[in-house]
């Protein structure tokens, strides 16, 4: 499986740029261990570079959602979007933040629930209530700062 | 719009059966106001009441996760499933339940992030890590229990 | 909404490849009504002919399936899809051929179902059992031969 | 592959509310096998029980469509859903309903033909035309009543 | 995996609708080996014809699009469709006609880009642009010929 | 419909961060004419700026893949992903930028053709073909960057 070769640590330490992330990665986890995401991204040094930096401005920076709620909504969007391998890591990160078996049974439950209800209102082609659609403005004081 | 009739409360005040379960949503909800998708399932009596029941099981029954939390993951999911309608439903319930425009921007963030990711991973087969694998065994102390 | 013309009637008898196709279409349906996805497919006549000859050899020729089938079958991949153009002509289509309330009850049910399964799946990242792996081999006799 | 523990039968049989679902499955169904998607819907036996209780009385209980042509649908969604696993054991339950290769056939035809489509008139934006608004009203005598 | 059995050489050369198809696959692509998805859908001769004279004309016929742009855009349905098969097949594809890395990097970073603002439009739900809608007519002289 | 207030110029004229994107994007493109999604995004300023950002580096810089294939590669994606109204702007992008009715026409055959395979071969879960899998190596001389 893969449509792309995976950097062993020993090809990483030969690219400056590749190295540049890898180290940060590793800087920023504290923890030695790099998954096969960013061994594959390492292909396209922009695309990896450009990604990571994503991910720790918006799942490593604290703002007005905790740490485990963000890992819950990943796991939601990998879900329905079916990427097995995002859904695995993601899980793995969920526990790591302290998911409790409980906590997952509620984020499986409302998944579930989510992708059904979703599913007979795509199939009634229901319009939408007029009461949804009050238009919320900028709430400039309390907005995302990062 | 719509593959079937909406019902009327005048309808549904004809419908024993409908009925019961409009009742039962706006004694829940201590509001008079029942959206779209209940007088579009209302066609189907028995797809309504399991809908509901399980929208109130899962949805309004306290548990491991807060309110705000649930609908977080239920418009995630209603946006990786393109659900026009869900979305806006379940924005409206998140703005009800107190999200700030803030939280908002977060988890735009995270669903925009989440798809990309799993876009680009979907793109490259990854192979899934041997040290997401571990087993996590049932916590039954811990389970869920509504 | 539309990112193409749509062709009237007027348009189409000016085109003899187009003219073609929609000669044929209102011949096989015995109906003069000709809907908007044809309209559209009209700006791109090989597009159109290889789209309407498909249609024509799955969903009309007599098979193993039986009509009604088909377009339950049609309605549930639209629905998956989110194609809401599709679910309403289909929905229409299935209607048409005898479509009960009842049934369209239980193929919602069956949609809903279907998509709460596979997201639970998904997340809980299943291995398949062997007992699904068995090869069915070719059965040339009862083979399809359109 | 996957993101949580499958209960073996002896684990099943020291807690008393899967055992309950797990005695259900292989009463109902008539036999001993009991495939991977209950065995990780064990860890959370909320979850278990709502969704064996949907399956039983969506998927096995008499009405207006025929066991068969329930599983056609249901591998329709599966496979529009990309999940593997639902693919699979519903191909597999289907050729235990009597599924032919003439009947498969068929129903991958329209699968991938419903598919195209619906990606054409995606790209197109195509306006539903008026004529598949007709509302269809609630046909009470008919209706679904399980 | 696989929900069909995998025709061996030895298998299709008795199967004179299903060697037809093979021979014309490999003397179009003048190359002896023929991958799984046509073992597959050999179980199917009708869906095999159909899909491979498609594939032809489509992808194999001279147009107003390259080759290597063709099957850029097969990986990014694709991918989007989270087809793991057909994300190997075609990226093994694009790079038989020429796809560099560098190209293949640009490739990613759009897919990964337009998934991401798919998600944060539909998140957002936002009205399509009047300027958007412009009606382009049928431009008949440059039309598609195959 | 929109889940969020679309900015008028006036109201982004009073909001130094989102001004600052406004007039990039004008600059940019070299028109005055911003469409909704800048619009909508105007509500959270960090995701405007990230997703602006994203958009110039990837679309705009010149690279491997020239301006109109790119665009094509965005509808593909935005199609697949079921996003009308990407569907509908990156149509008018390509259009703008020289996409020609005969290369529409071969775009949607492409999209057609792939969706209906992807389904295929997820409804045949089929193994991926070992000389599929071959490694492709960093070719650093190549590499894109940006």
């Amino acid at each position: 499986m893969g449509t792309v070769k995976l950097w062993s640590d020993e090809e990483v330490s030969r690219d400056v740029r590749v190295k540049a992330v890898f180290d940060d990665i590793r800087a920023t986890r504290q923890s030695d261990f790099v998954n096969n995401v960013w061994r594959g991204l390492a292909n396209q040094p922009a695309v990896l570079e450009r990604t990571w930096g994503q991910v720790k401005a918006i799942m490593m920076t604290p703002g007005a959602l905790d740490p485990l709620t963000r890992e819950l909504i990943y796991i939601a969007v990998s879900t329905a979007n079916g990427c097995g391998y995002c859904v695995h890591s993601h899980t793995a990160a969920a526990t790591a933040r302290g998911m409790t078996a409980a906590q997952h049974g509620e984020l499986l439950a409302i998944i579930g629930l989510a992708s059904q209800t979703n599913a007979l209102v795509t199939a009634l082609q229901l319009p939408i209530d007029p009461e949804f659609l009050a238009p919320r403005g900028p709430d400039t004081a309390a907005n995302d700062s990062d």
